[in-house]
């Protein structure tokens, strides 16, 4: 059975007092005033599924457990308030491995001005299982959700793409070496919720849909057109790579831009915007973040969730555009 | 190290946002109105620490996982709205056991009134991992903590203890036998939050302190007594028994009682009455909720948050009166 086939086993109906249900970044839920929503959302890391242990440090899976939620919660435009943290540990772990957690995870919550606020410590007979849920709150104006986009909307990112895949294969194929490697392989164990980006384009109207990349621009499109019941197209020369990814795909004889577009785990966000403010926007974001939003593609007519991919003007058929976690 | 130097690791200071922090059954937050809170509480469970998947049905697996958090949230006279779930599964697992698990699920959800509202389903390499999330809702002035015995009150539970842990024995001891096995077998897979219970007791405000029972009292009630700095005193032949638990113990040749009150997954409430209401509290716990509210101790002078245990007037030194799931 697929992720996605699974999902929908465990769907039920929700009533008026769920904003949004399953299929977003995150629930939402009413807050704690009458112009506020409470966001929630919980990502698990399973070893052996998300990260070998002799691979990535104890800090370096506190900090990511953190960020690919966290990441969820800039996607809505919130800001995070509390975390729960579920965790399951093999007894032969040392105490200084859960002492480098722990210590990691409490100064990435008041790094981020978080609270945890409890959780469930288990023993497990094998496999560290790091479960983090975190709650946010968003004015309701400034809710970002999947459903918004509306043809003509420009599609955009906010940052590169493509480099914790590469570092993944890095680490998975031993035998490969690239120049940029140590940056590509950081990008996979140390990415950053694009918490500062996602609260200022929450805030501002000409976003019309948002959500973070987490698995490839080219899945995460795919969903955010089929919530907002619209169709897109890419240019894939235009999606962001670093000079690092360039020389990865160089080396292994792979288009970088379909590398890229592929991805997975990138934790930027992926956002639609009224094509009208684009330029005053672009603008603003890069005084206000430090970066740039780079449009990548438009939305076009039509209903059906499809993706048209081009690379220099020429269509271009993506090798494989779906990705499960779960096959 | 222990499964309580784990959780003092992750402790952090907690703001005035903050109503109750980690270390009581649920954390409390602020609420979607002035007068009420919001609780949240989340329980893992793992295969081969929690239960084996041979012995398991995807049924009984399914509601168990969301009895044990629905449990925290009666604890806190708090009635459940919202949950969430987080799952590993494992590849080999079949279509049917997902099925019927989800079915299962959905339709406690249902029957408890409570929406899912989002989660993160996950495959790994070999263990199932079912982690539910499970949010709340309680007016202020009914919250219960662990926090507010004092000396003088009542100690009550509110149903038989021990029938659990005795299923759990006879699934480890495939060789022991006891003529009412069958009954203590499924107190062990099949637990029921006192839903009902909670809430009624929420509500009356001769209960003092309140928590439910997952550890086994004797550990449970040191928990208590350190959260609202006193001592107590329990009479074991008070502790109700089951007929079944009897004839186990009778056969195992163990005292009931101790067995009983080291017990662990019993999911009762455990309560402190202001000793002037109990008379009066019993009965109307009786006319509501159709069970007896069973006092089987009181709080005593002192603040170390000893317990003293007696049979039949004689002082009794419970074998083990510290639970740990993690070692």
């Amino acid at each position: 059975m697929k992720e996605s086939e699974i999902i929908d086993l465990f769907k039920m109906k929700t009533g008026e007092d769920v904003i949004v249900g399953p299929g977003d970044d995150c629930a939402v839920l009413p807050g704690v005033s009458f112009d506020q929503y409470t966001v929630v959302t919980t990502d698990m890391l399973i070893e052996g599924t998300h990260f070998l242990k002799d691979q990535i440090t104890a800090k370096q899976l506190a900090k990511k457990s953190l960020a690919v939620n966290l990441s969820d919660i800039a996607a809505m435009g919130a800001q995070p308030t509390y975390v729960f943290l579920s965790l399951a540990l093999p007894k032969e772990i040392s105490d200084q491995w859960i002492t480098e957690f722990a210590l990691a995870f409490k100064n990435e919550c008041l790094r981020q001005n978080i609270t945890l606020v409890g959780g469930d410590t288990n023993r497990s007979s094998n496999l560290i299982v790091v479960n983090p849920v975190v709650h946010g709150t968003v004015l309701k104006k400034h809710l970002k959700t999947r459903s918004g986009a509306r043809k003509g909307d420009l599609i955009c990112v906010t940052g590169p793409v493509g480099d914790s895949r590469a570092g993944l294969r890095l680490l998975q194929v031993q035998s490969l070496t690239s120049p940029g490697s140590d940056s590509l392989i950081k990008a996979h164990f140390e990415p950053t919720a694009q918490l500062q980006e996602g609260f200022f384009l929450g805030r501002e109207a000409a976003v019309t849909a948002m959500m973070d990349v987490s698995d490839g621009v080219a899945a995460d499109l795919s969903k955010l057109l089929k919530s907002s019941n619209c169709e897109g197209s890419i240019q894939l020369e235009k999606i962001p790579v670093s000079s690092e990814l360039k020389d990865f795909c160089c080396l292994t004889k792979q288009n970088v831009f379909e590398f890229a577009a592929l991805g997975g785990e990138d934790y930027v966000l992926l956002l639609t915007v009224n094509e009208n403010n684009f330029l005053k926007l672009q603008s603003d974001f890069r005084s206000e973040c430090g970066k740039d939003l780079i449009c990548i593609g438009k939305i076009t007519d039509g209903s059906s969730s499809k993706v048209s991919y081009f690379l220099n003007g020429q269509n271009y058929l993506l090798k494989n555009s779906s990705f499960e976690h779960f096959e």
